[in-house]
C-alpha cells in the first residue's frame, strides 16, 4: 500500500536517444539513434495533410482549418516518431496520454489517428465532420466516449488541466506499483495547447500546480501561431510566456520553426521524455499555412474556400481537383512504426505477468485497479447506522468520517483540497501529500508521489478539472475527491460540468452549504448555486440532513460510477433524527421521513406514524430540516395541523423511481399542500411543492442562527404560513395555485434585489 | 468625445517626493520629502492596532486576526503617508481607490476606517463584528454597501480583478477628459492581495491584463506572510513570483520588512505612482505577529485565545486587562493628513469648476458621467419596431446592432470581449480599442485609454470580475458589456454573481445559447446555465426570441440600473413575429404572444387572436418560439386544438408583476394545461407549465436542424403529445398532476445521463 519510495520510476524511454535537458531555453537535444526520413518526404505528408484538412472544412463550409494545418508537422514527430500507442487498442493501460487541449483543432487528431490506423477512424467518418450524422466518430470537438479520444475537449484551459491530472496519475501508480525491473507505470503525457489554454484562469492554475509538484512526464506543447479570433494574440496579451513558465518550474524548450521542421520538434519531445521538470515546448507555427490567410485571423474558424483550397493544393505541387487525397505513400510513411502497437502492448503484459508473479499482493491490487474495480469491502468504510452518534454534529464532519475511512483503506481514492483541510475535515489518517519527494516546506509538511492527499492550493477551478484527468486515465482506477466550501465549487463550475458530461466519477465535497456558514455574509452563502447542480445532467447534488442521510449520500456517490456527485454539507451542527432519518431513503432521492403527528385516536398506538392522514406536506431539506421537523410540532400543538415530512436530498435520485414511488412519497392525489423548506431559491421545487420558505436574495453576514431567523426560518413563524396555506386549500382546493407559487421569504437585502 | 492622446495625464503625486522607479526588483525610491513619524511612534500604533485586532476577533471567539495583524505597517503606509482619499466623504470622485482583495482581512479596513475618522465607523460598529447585530457595518468580509467599501470582496481572486477594472475607468476617464492644466481624474488604485489571489485563475488572467494595458495607475500589494489555511505556502505553490510578475508586465519592488519598517513601504509606495507599467510590491510580512502563533496557519481563521491575546499586549508594553484600547496619541497620529481630506476634494471640486468653463461641452458630459446619468436621448440607440426587418435573423445580429448604437453614442458604454468579436457582433463603428497607445501588435490593430472597445482574451472570469471593477467606479459612469458564448459565461458564474449581489449593472452579451449552436457540440452547448442565472438573485437573464425582443432585452438591460442582465442569443437565423413580439412584453417578462387558432367563428374577424377560448398554452421561449407557433399551427389543422402561445424571456420580470397580469398570461384557473419549449432542462419551469418539451441532458455535435430533430424539437412529434396531455387533461383534470411533470425529450445521449 506505500511502497518506499525510491521506487518511484524514472520515465522511461522508448526510443533510445541521447537526450539532454536544455537549460538555455532552445532544444539541444539530439536524436541520432532516430531513423528519421528525409526533409522532402516530411514535406510530402505535411502537404496532403493540410490539403486534405482544408477539404474537409470546405465539404460543409464551416469548421476549424488554421490550427490543424499549422500543427501537421508537430503531428508527425509525436505519431511517427516519439508517442506511445497502440492504434489497435486505444485504451492499451501504459500507453501514453494525449490532450488536445485546443480542441477545435480536433481534426488534426482525428486524420492524425487515421493515418496510423486507428480502425473506427474510417475515410468515410472523417468525412462525416459537421455532417448531419448522428454517430459520427468526428465531432466538432473530441469526445470521451470515441476510440482515442483521452478526454473531451473545447472549452479552453480544461485540456490542459486535465493533462496535469492524468501525469498525475501516472506518477502517483508509478510510485505506488512499480518494482526494482517491473515498471508496469510509465508513460507520458503530451498536452497541445493553443493561445487560450494559456490564458484561461483554469491553465494557469494547472500549470502553476504542474510546476510545484515536478510532473516531468507532462509535456505542453504550445501551438505558438501568434493568432486568435481577435486577431494577432498581442492584441490582448505581451507577456513573455517563456519566462513566466520558467517561474512557474517548467523546463522551457523553443522550436524555431514548427512549420516544417520535424526533427526539431522530435528533439525537443525527447528532451521534455529526460527533463526533471515538466517540460514547455513553445513551437511557432503558422496558422492556416499553405493559404493566403496563413498568419491571419481568417484562417482559424471558417472554411477557406473553394478557391483557396484548390490553390493550396497547386502551390503544394497536389492536384486541384482531387479531394480528400491520401496517396499509399503517405499511408506507408505512417505503417510499422518503432515504439508502437501491438507489440509494445504485449510486452507490457508480459511484464505485467512476471510483476504479478513476483509481487502477488500489489500485483492483485494492480489487477483490480487495472480493471477498474472497488475493493468488494468497500462497505466497511461506511459507518452503520447503529454505530452513528446521536449527538448534533456538523454534516461536514458526519461526512469526514468516512472520507478518513476510505483514504485510509482505498488506494483509488485520492482525496484533495483547495486549501481548506481545516474547514472541510477531508484529512485523513496517516495520509501522505502528493508532493515532489524533493519538496521541502517550511511548515515541514513533505510527501511523496504515492500520496493520495492533494493540496490544490486555492485554484478549485484547475482542482476539479485536474480531478476530471485523473478520473480519466482509466475509469474506476481513481475516485478522485475534491474539498471547499460550496460556494467556491461555483469558481470549478465549468469543469465539473465537464466531469458531468464525461461520465467522470467524482465526489465534490461541498462544505459551508446553506446559509448557515453564518458571519462570513453573503459572498460565502451559496445562493443559486444548487440550482445549477440539480439541473445539470448526469450529477447527483446531495444535501444530507443528518449522520445517516451523510452515510446515504456517499453510498449513492460511490455507486454512481459513471455520475460524478455534489455532497452539500453543513458548517453548523445538525440535530441528528436517527428515528427517522434512512440511507436507503437517500438513496431513492426522498422519502416519508416521519408520518403526520395525530391525535386522532386510530389506536395505532403510535401517534407520530400516521402517513395516511395529514392536512399537509412539509419538504425539509439538508441543515434546513430541523425547522421541517420544529414547524411539524407547533402546528400539531398550536394549529391542530397534522403535517406529514418528507425528506429531500437529492432530485437527481428522486427522478429516476417509479412513478408508484413517487406518488407514495408526495401524494399529490390527496388534495393538500406541500411545503419545501429550504434555505435557498425555491427554483425547481415547484415540480413538488406548492409553496417554500426559501431565500429569494443573497444572504447576510450573521452568526448561524441569526442569518435563519433574519430571513424567516423561525418554526412559529413558518407554522402560521402553513396554517394560512392549509386554511386557504381547504377552501378553495389545490387547483389554481399555478401562477401563484408561494415564496414565504423574510427580510429582504436593502437596495438590492426585487 | 475623443481627445487627443497626448491629453492623457500622468498620475498626480499628491505628496511631493523625488521617487525613482526601481529596475533591480528593490524599492530604490526616496520620500524624502515626507515628514516621518519616529519609528517608536510607528510602533507604539502597530502594537496598539495589532491588539485591538486580537480584541475584537477574541470577544465572540470567531474572526480573521493573523492578517490584519500581520498588515499593520501597510495600512499606516497607506492611511497615513500616501493614498488620497476624503473620510468625511468616502465617494469623493477622485479619491484613490482602495480594494481588499483578501476580503477575510476585513478588520484591518475597518480599523483603519476608524482610526482616520471615517463617520460611520464607530467603536461600537467595530466590536459589532461576527455579532448578531443586522445592520452591522463591519460585516465578515468588506460589502460595497457601506461607507468607505470600493467593492464587495471575500471569494478570492475578484478584488483583484476589480481593482484592475477601477484602474481602467479611471485611465479611461482620464484620457477622455482631461484637458491640459486639468485633470480632473487622477487618482491611483491600491489593491491588497494575499497569497490565494495571485493563485486563483481569476486573478491571473487580470494581472496579465493589468500587464498587457500598462496600467501604471495601478498597484498590487502582495501581503506575503507566506501561510495559507493548509500550512505554508508552498505547500501547494513554490513558483517564483517576482520573475513571473515580471514576465506579465510589471514593474515589480521588494518590500524586505514589511512588519515594521512604514518608510520602506512608503518609498515602493511612492514608486508605483511614478512607474510607467502597473506596480507590484512584494511585502514580507509575519501573519499574526505579536502572538506565539505568529507566522502559522493557526494565526489565520480563528481566536487566538484569551491568554494569547493577553501575552499579546505584555509583550507590546500594553495593559493586558485593558481592551479595545485606543489613546489619544494613536488617534492623534491619524488625525490631519496632509493630502487627505476635505481640502483636497474641495481643491478638485474648485478644479473642476475651472474645467467646466473653460470646456463647457465635455465638461457637461462629465458632470453627466459624474452624477451617474444616461443622456437622455439613448433610447435613440433602441430601433423602433417598425424600422425592423421581417427577415430571418440571429439575435446575436439583433443585438449587434444595438450594441453598435450604444457603443457609437454612449461615452459610458464600454464594450468588451472575450476574444469572439466575430462571433458575437459586438464590435461598433469607429470603435478605438482600449490599450496602451505604446501597444504595437503584429496584426496593426491599436488603440488608446479613451478607447472603448476591450479586448479581453480569452479570459471570460476576468472580463466579468473586471467589469464590476468598472461598474463600481462610480455607479452609472459606466455601463460595462461583456460578451461570449453563453457556455463561456459559465467560466464566469462567481463573478457575474458578485456583480449581482453588488448590484452593479453591466450587460452580459451571452451568445450561442441553447443547442442551436450546432456542430461544436455538447462541451458548447449550454444545458443547464440559465438555470443558475434564473435562481440567482438580482440578475434578468433574458432569452428574447426575435429582434423586437431583443430591443426589449436591451430596454429592460439599460433601465435595470442596479442589476447585471444577461442576453441570451441566438447563433442561428430566427423567425421575426412581428405581428405577435412586444418590446413592451418582454419588460413584464412573460405576454401572451398569440391568442388559440380559432374556428369557433365568434364573428371577430381574426381567427387568430382569441385568447379566451384555447385548449392549451404553449410557452415558447427564445430561439424555441418557432417550435412553439409551429405546433400551434398543426396543433389546429390536424388535432383540431386550439394553442395560445406565451412568450416568455424573463422569469424574473415576470414574478414582478401582479397578480392579475400574472394571472391573465397564465389562465391558472381555466383548468387546461401549459406546456412549455425550450432546448434546456425544465428546471423552475413547474411553476407556470404542467409539462415541458426540454433537454434532460446535453447536448450532441450536430448541425443546428438535426440537432434539434435529434431531440426532438419537431413541431409534428410535439403536437401529438401535446394533444395527448390535452386528452388527459379533459379526462381527469390538472389536479394531480404534480409528482407527474412530463418532460417530452427526445433521443439519449449513450452512456451517460438517467
Amino acid at each position: 500500500m506505500a511502497p518506499a519510495l525510491e521506487l518511484l520510476p524514472k520515465p522511461a524511454e522508448t526510443v533510445p536517444v541521447k537526450a539532454v535537458p536544455a537549460s538555455n531555453g532552445t532544444s539541444t537535444s539530439t536524436a541520432s539513434l532516430i531513423n528519421f526520413e528525409s526533409p522532402e518526404k516530411h514535406q510530402r505528408v505535411l502537404n496532403v495533410f493540410r490539403a486534405f484538412i482544408a477539404d474537409l472544412v470546405q465539404q460543409y463550409g464551416d469548421g476549424h482549418p488554421g490550427s490543424p494545418m499549422g500543427m501537421a508537422a508537430i503531428g508527425i514527430a509525436l505519431y511517427k516518431y516519439v508517442m506511445k500507442y497502440s492504434p489497435k487498442n486505444c485504451n492499451y493501460f501504459n500507453r501514453d496520454r494525449f490532450v488536445l487541449s485546443n480542441g477545435h483543432a480536433c481534426l488534426w487528431q482525428y486524420l492524425f489517428m487515421h493515418l496510423v490506423g486507428v480502425e473506427s477512424m474510417t475515410l468515410e467518418q472523417l468525412k462525416s465532420y459537421h455532417s448531419a450524422e448522428i454517430d459520427s466518430v468526428c465531432p466538432g470537438h473530441p469526445e470521451i466516449e470515441h476510440e482515442g479520444i483521452e478526454v473531451t475537449t473545447g472549452p479552453l484551459g480544461q485540456g490542459l488541466a486535465n493533462a496535469v491530472g492524468l501525469a498525475m496519475a501516472s506518477k502517483n501508480l508509478a510510485a505506488t506499483y512499480n518494482k526494482p525491473g517491473h515498471e508496469v507505470v510509465d508513460n507520458m503525457t503530451w498536452c497541445m495547447v493553443g493561445d487560450a489554454c494559456l490564458q484561461e484562469g483554469v491553465g494557469l492554475e494547472a500549470l502553476s500546480l504542474a510546476g510545484h509538484w515536478r510532473l516531468n512526464n507532462l509535456c505542453v506543447m504550445f501551438d505558438n501561431n501568434a493568432v486568435t479570433c481577435d486577431g494577432s494574440a498581442d492584441v490582448a496579451n505581451t507577456e513573455d510566456i517563456n519566462t513566466k513558465m520558467r517561474a512557474t518550474g517548467f523546463n522551457v524548450l523553443d522550436v524555431r520553426n514548427g512549420d516544417s521542421d520535424v526533427v526539431e520538434i522530435v528533439n525537443a519531445l525527447i528532451a521534455a521524455r529526460s527533463s526533471d521538470k515538466p517540460t514547455f515546448i513553445n513551437i511557432r507555427t503558422t496558422i492556416g499555412i499553405g493559404s493566403t490567410m496563413a498568419g491571419t485571423a481568417d484562417a482559424h474558424g471558417a472554411a477557406l474556400g473553394v478557391g483557396e483550397v484548390a490553390n493550396i493544393k497547386k502551390a503544394a505541387g497536389l492536384d486541384p481537383n482531387e479531394h480528400f487525397y491520401i496517396p499509399d505513400d503517405v499511408y506507408d510513411f505512417f505503417r510499422d512504426i518503432p515504439g508502437r502497437g501491438k507489440d509494445l502492448e504485449t510486452e507490457w503484459r508480459a511484464g505485467l505477468v512476471r510483476y504479478q508473479e513476483e509481487h502477488p499482493v500489489v500485483g492483485a491490487e494492480f489487477a483490480l485497479r487495472v480493471a477498474g474495480k472497488m475493493p468488494a469491502d468497500w462497505t466497511k468504510c461506511i459507518p452503520r447506522k447503529e454505530d452513528l452518534s446521536t449527538a448534533s454534529a456538523a454534516s461536514r464532519k458526519s461526512a469526514g468520517a468516512i472520507t478518513n475511512a476510505l483514504g485510509q483503506s482505498l488506494t483509488s481514492v485520492l482525496v484533495g483540497t483547495a486549501d481548506l483541510t481545516p474547514s472541510c475535515n477531508v484529512a485523513f489518517k496517516n495520509k501522505v501529500d502528493f508532493q515532489s519527494p524533493d519538496l521541502r516546506t517550511t511548515c515541514g509538511q513533505t510527501g511523496a508521489y504515492n500520496g493520495r492527499y492533494i493540496h490544490y492550493g486555492i485554484r478549485e477551478h484547475a482542482m476539479c478539472a485536474i480531478s476530471n484527468g485523473l478520473a480519466a486515465f482509466n475509469k474506476g482506477t481513481f475516485i478522485p475527491i475534491t474539498s471547499t466550501y460550496l460556494m467556491f465549487h461555483l469558481y470549478a463550475a465549468a469543469a465539473i460540468r465537464m466531469g458531468a458530461l464525461q461520465g467522470l466519477q467524482q465526489i465534490h465535497i461541498a462544505t459551508h452549504d446553506s446559509i448557515g456558514v453564518g458571519e462570513n455574509g453573503p459572498t460565502h452563502q451559496p445562493v443559486a448555486v444548487p440550482a445549477l447542480y440539480r439541473a445539470m445532467p448526469n450529477i447527483l447534488f446531495i444535501r444530507p440532513c443528518d449522520a445517516e442521510e451523510v452515510a446515504g449520500a456517499y453510498i449513492a456517490a460511490i455507486n454512481a460510477t459513471d455520475t460524478p456527485s455534489v455532497l452539500a454539507l453543513s458548517r453548523q451542527s445538525l440535530t441528528q433524527y436517527p428515528r427517522f432519518s434512512s440511507r436507503e431513503g437517500v438513496q431513492r432521492g426522498a422519502y416519508v421521513f416521519a408520518g403526520a403527528k395525530n391525535h386522532n385516536g386510530d389506536g395505532d398506538g403510535n401517534d407520530d406514524d400516521d402517513d395516511d392522514e395529514f392536512d399537509v406536506t412539509l419538504i425539509g431539506v439538508g441543515s434546513e430540516m430541523v425547522y421541517a421537523m420544529q414547524t411539524r410540532d407547533i402546528l400539531y400543538e398550536q394549529h391542530n395541523i397534522k403535517a406529514r415530512i418528507v425528506s429531500f436530498p437529492c432530485t437527481r435520485l428522486f427522478e429516476q423511481q417509479t412513478r408508484e414511488y413517487k406518488h407514495s412519497v408526495l401524494k399529490p392525489g390527496a388534495g393538500k399542500a406541500a411545503v419545501v423548506i429550504e434555505a435557498y431559491p425555491s427554483t425547481g421545487w415547484e415540480r413538488y411543492a406548492d409553496a417554500s420558505v426559501s431565500m429569494n436574495n443573497f444572504g447576510k453576514s450573521l452568526p448561524c442562527k441569526e442569518v435563519y431567523e433574519h430571513f424567516g426560518f423561525v418554526p412559529g413563524v413558518i407554522a402560521e404560513k402553513v396554517r394560512d396555506l392549509v386554511e386557504e386549500v381547504r377552501a378553495v382546493g389545490i387547483v389554481g395555485l399555478r401562477g401563484d407559487f408561494r415564496e414565504f421569504n423574510g427580510g429582504l437585502r436593502v437596495g438590492l434585489g426585487h
